[in-house]
C-alpha cells in the first residue's frame, strides 16, 4: 500500500518476537500485527529501536519485514527502519527491505563514525536518490549520538528528499520548528516518538504519532489520537495521563543491573507476553532479562491500567 | 598464521582503498600490505575504524579480509573488526572473517542500543564463546560512547575471555591499570591505539601499537617502537615527536566543512595517495573529500617529514 | 509580599541592564521593571541564567537584588537565584538575598564537583533547612550537567523541602511526571523555563511559566497565559507561535564568532535597547557582544513581530 | 617568593582541613603544610579542586590562603586557585588571593554559561590583564565542561598570557602538544595534574607535576619527580605503579552512595587523618562522609604502602 502523503495517525512501532532461543518467532508477530491492526493502527514500523532492529542479523530483519508486509496484505502502510552506521551499509537494507514490500524507509543520522551536518545531510540525499520509496528521518540522539537540526530537516524537506520525520529526541521546541515550518509542504509528515507527550505533539500540530507503548496498549493510543483530533483536550489528557502511568512498567528493570533498552523493551515484551499476543517475553542477546518479581511488577502496570 | 600469545610490535589498522566509484580497489590494497609488510611491522589490523569499517558492506568487508589474508599468506597475523550494533550482528562478522582466514578478531562494546556494563561483559563472553579465534576488545569510546572500565577488561582477561585489548579511549591511566593488572596473564596484550603516545605506552608496559599514521609512515612506527624496546628513550621521544608533528595533517580538512573523520581518514587516505601507495584517495559515503589546498596542505606535511 | 502557594503566572527571569563600563545600570533596571509589571506579570525571578547572574559579582547581585525589591514595592512576589557551585556557597548567597527581601530563592543542583542524587538531595535539604523563605529547585541541565530526576524533585516536595520547580530542562514528559505526581501537594508550583513550549506546558497542568523572551514582550506571553487558562487554545497556539517566530532573535548572532549565551543574552538586551527600555545592550565578560549587521538583524525580528 | 621561571617540581594541590562543624581547621592545615614542606615539595596549589574551593565560602578562602602563605613564609611559592564562573567573579577572588600573598593564579575557562573558544580566550586576557601576578590556565573539563585546546593555550602563551598550564585534564597527547609547543617559551610551565602517569608527562617534557596524592604521600611524588629528572625510568615506574596502587583508595567510597569527588576528596582527608597530619577527615557539604567500613579499607591501602 503506497504511503498517504503524508502519512497520519497511530503507527507503533513493532516489536519483534523471538522464541527462547532468539529466533524471530513468526506466528507470535503475526498476532501482534493483528493486535495492532485490530486496534484501528493507521500504519506500521518494523526494525526501529523498540523493534530491537540493532539486535537482528540481516536475515532475521528480511524475515520481519517479508512477514509483517505479507500478514498485513496492504490494509495498511509498513514503514521499515534502515538502522546501521553510514550511507553505504544502510543502502544495502534499503534494497532488502523495498524488495520485501516496506512503503517507506526510515533513515537515522551516520553514527559510530564522527560526523558533520553536511555529511548527515550528504548521507539522506544519496539514500533518498536510491530509495524507491519515500524516506523519512530518524531523530534519535540517544541512540546516535547527534541532533538533526531542525533547520537541516525543513531544507531537505523543502528539497524533496524526505517525506517526513519520526523525531525520538525529547525535544518538543525542535519539534515544533519542524511542524510549523513544514506547514506549506504537503507532503511532509512530522511525527513523534514520544509516547509520554502525545497529545502535546497533536496540539501544536503534529500528523502522526509512533509510541513503543502502543504495542502493549494500542486501544489506548488510538483512543487518545482520536480524541486530541476532535480538540477532545481534556478526556485526552487524561488518556494520556493514562497511558504514562502505563509506561512507568519500564522502570520495572533494576537499572543496576540492566541498562534502559533492556529495561523497556523487557517491559514492552513481557507485557505482550502477559496479555497473550505473543509467547515469549525474550529479548535479544546482551540484553539482561526480566527477573520474576520484575515480571510480577510489569503485571501490576498492566492490572492498574485495566489490561489483564 | 596463529596469533602469537599476546600479540606485540607495530600492528597498523589497514586503510581500506577505494576506487573513485567508492568500490575496495584490491591492487591498491595489495600494494598497501606489501609498504606495511616491508616495513616491517608485526601483524595487520583489517576492518577497524581507521579501515573505514563502519562504511564497507558486508560484500566489501569479505573482500578486504580475503585480500589481506591472502596476500599476507601467514608471513604475520592479520587481526580483523567485526564491527556491529550488538551480539547477534557482531557473531555474524565473526563466522565471515574467520572464515576468510582471520588470527583473531577486534570487538567494541555494543552501541546505538543504551546498554550497562553487565550487558557489555555478556556481549563479550557471547562472542568468545562463538568465536574460533582469539578475541581482542577495542576500547574506542569516541565511537560507541561507553568507555570499557579497566576492572571488567581485566575480569574477562583473567577469565580467558579477551586476549587482548586495543585502547583507542586516549585515558593513559585507564590503560596503565590494565597493563599492569593483566601481567601475570601471559596470554594477554596489551595494545594503544593512540598514535601520539606510542612511546608512554611503551613505557609503561605496553605490548604493542596499532597506530593508524603507520598507514602514511610504518617506518616510522618501527623505529620509534625498536628505540623504546632498546630503552634508548631519548631518541625514541624525538622519532614520536616528529610522527606528533607529522600527525597534524589530519588538520589539513577544515572543520567547518567536514567531520574528524573525514579530516583524519582523507589525510592519511591523501597521503598515501600522493606518496604512490594507492591509487585514488577516496573515502566512502557520506565523508566529504579534501579539497585541492587541504591536498597540498597534506602535502607539505609529508615534504616536512621527508616523505616526498 | 509572601510568596502565594503556589507561585502562578507568568514569572519573567529579569535581564541585568548593565552600563558599557559593565556596572548594574540602576535607572534601566527600574524602567525594566517597570516595564514588565505594567505589561501585567505575576512575579520577578531576578539573579537567574537569563539575568547573567553567573556573571554578576556579589556587589551586583545585591544591587539587582535590592533595586528590584524595592522598586517593585511588593506589588508582586520577587524570586532569587543564589547559583553557585556548592552548599556553603549558597547558603552565603541566601543570607544576602533574603536580607535584601527576596520571596522566595530559586536553587540550582551543585555544579562544577562530581556529583551524585544522594548529594544533591542533601544540598536541598540543607539549603533549605536555612532559607528563610520557599525554595523553588532549578533544573537547567545545560549549565550544572545535571538533570533533576521527577522521582528525587517529588520526594522532596512531598517532604516539604521543596515548594516548587523552574524547569529549564527542555524535557516536558520529566515535567509532566512532576506535575501529575505534584498535583496533590498543593503547596508546590511547578513551573516551565522553556519559552517556546509555554502553551504545551500549560495544557499538561503547569502552574506558571518562567520565559526568558518575556523581558522582549511581556504582553505576548502574558496574553498567552490567559488564552491558555482561558482553556482558547486555538489562540494560544497561534499566538505561542509569533513568539516563537520572534526566539529566533536568538539565532542572530554568529555561532562561529561567539557562544549560545551571547547569542541569546545578546539578543534579549539589544531588543530591550532597540525598544527603549533599557540604555545600553551591553552584556557581561567575557561575552562576545553582537555586531551590527547582527543588531539590524534582531530589529528586523523585532518588526516583524510588531514591537517595533 | 616570586614564581620562578617556569615552575617547575612537585605542586601539592593543598588539602583544605576542616573541623566537625565544616570550619577551616587552621592548626591542622598548618600541619599539612609542614607534612608537604618537609618531604621536599617544590610549591604548593591552594585552592583548587583539591582543596575542595568550590565548597568554601569567600571568607573561608581568604582564610586558607593567609594561612598557608603566612605559613610557608616565603620558603616556596604558592599558587591560588580563583575558581569561578566568569571573569567578574574570577577577578574578585584574584584580588582576594594577591592581596593575601600568592605568587600566582590558577584559572579555569568559564563554566555554568554556554562558553565558546574566543570566549575563554577573551577570559583569559581580562583576567591576565588585572592580575598582578603570572596566570596559569586550569584545564579540568570534568568540572567545567570544556576542554582548553592546545592551539588556544599556545597562542596565549605566546602572547604572555599565560605562564603556565596545570592540566587535570587526562589528555596526555593534548599535554604534549603543549610541552612541545612551548619549548621557545622560556617563562612557560607545563604541569600534569594526573597522578597516575607523572612518569609519563616528565618523560616527554613536564615541567612539574600537581598531583592530589601528594597530600598524602608527598615523599613518594618527590622520590618520584627526582628519579625521572634523574633519567632512572625503570625505578621511576616502580614507584609510579606503588602511588598507582595507593590511588585505588579513591575507589573506598561506595559509588552507589557518593559521587566521585566524596570518594576522592573523602579518601585523602581520610588518609591525612589516620596518618595524623590532621584532626578531622570532615568533607564539605553536600559531601558524604566515608563509612567505617570504607575508613578501614583506607587504612589498608595505606598500610599496603608502608605508610601506617
Amino acid at each position: 500500500m503506497p504511503l498517504s502523503a503524508p502519512l497520519t495517525g497511530v503507527v507503533p512501532p513493532v516489536c519483534t518476537p523471538l522464541t527462547p532461543d532468539r529466533e524471530v518467532d513468526v506466528p507470535s508477530l503475526r498476532r501482534l500485527v493483528d493486535h495492532l491492526v485490530t486496534a484501528g493502527v493507521d500504519g506500521l514500523f518494523v526494525l526501529g529501536s523498540t523493534s530491537e532492529a540493532a539486535y537482528l542479523t540481516d536475515r532475521q530483519r528480511g524475515l520481519v519485514t517479508e512477514t509483517v508486509v505479507s500478514h498485513t496484505a496492504g490494509r495498511l502502510p509498513v514503514l521499515a527502519g534502515v538502522i546501521d552506521m553510514t550511507t553505504p551499509r544502510v543502502l544495502d537494507h534499503v534494497a532488502s527491505v523495498t524488495a520485501a514490500g516496506a512503503d517507506g524507509i526510515v533513515v537515522t543520522a551516520p553514527f559510530y563514525t564522527r560526523t558533520h551536518p553536511a555529511e548527515i545531510a550528504r548521507h539522506f540525499r544519496l539514500v533518498a536518490g536510491r530509495s524507491p520509496v519515500p524516506v523519512i528521518a530518524y531523530d534519535i540522539p540517544s541512540a546516535v549520538h547527534t541532533k538533526l537540526p531542525a533547520g537541516l530537516v525543513l531544507e531537505l524537506a523543502a528539497d524533496g528528499v524526505l517525506a517526513g520525520l519520526k523525531d525520538s529526541s525529547g525535544d518538543l521546541a525542535g519539534f515544533r520548528e519542524v511542524v510549523v515550518g513544514s506547514r506549506g509542504l504537503p507532503g511532509f509528515g512530522a511525527l513523534t516518538g514520544s509516547e509520554l507527550t502525545v497529545d502535546s505533539a497533536l496540539a501544536l500540530g503534529a500528523d502522526g504519532v509512533v509510541p513503543g507503548l502502543a504495542n502493549v496498549d494500542p486501544d489506548g493510543y488510538v483512543r487518545l489520537y482520536r480524541r486530541c483530533r476532535a480538540g477532545d483536550w481534556e478526556r485526552a489528557r487524561a488518556e494520556q495521563e493514562r497511558l504514562c502511568g502505563l509506561f512507568r512498567m519500564t522502570g520495572a528493570g533494576d537499572p543496576a543491573r540492566m541498562g534502559a533498552s533492556s529495561a523497556a523493551l523487557g517491559a514492552f515484551k513481557t507485557a505482550l507476553y502477559l496479555r497473550g499476543v505473543i509467547d515469549c517475553p525474550a529479548t535479544a542477546e546482551p540484553q539482561v532479562p526480566l527477573s520474576e518479581t520484575e515480571t510480577e511488577c510489569v503485571a501490576k502496570f498492566l492490572a492498574g491500567a485495566g489490561l489483564m
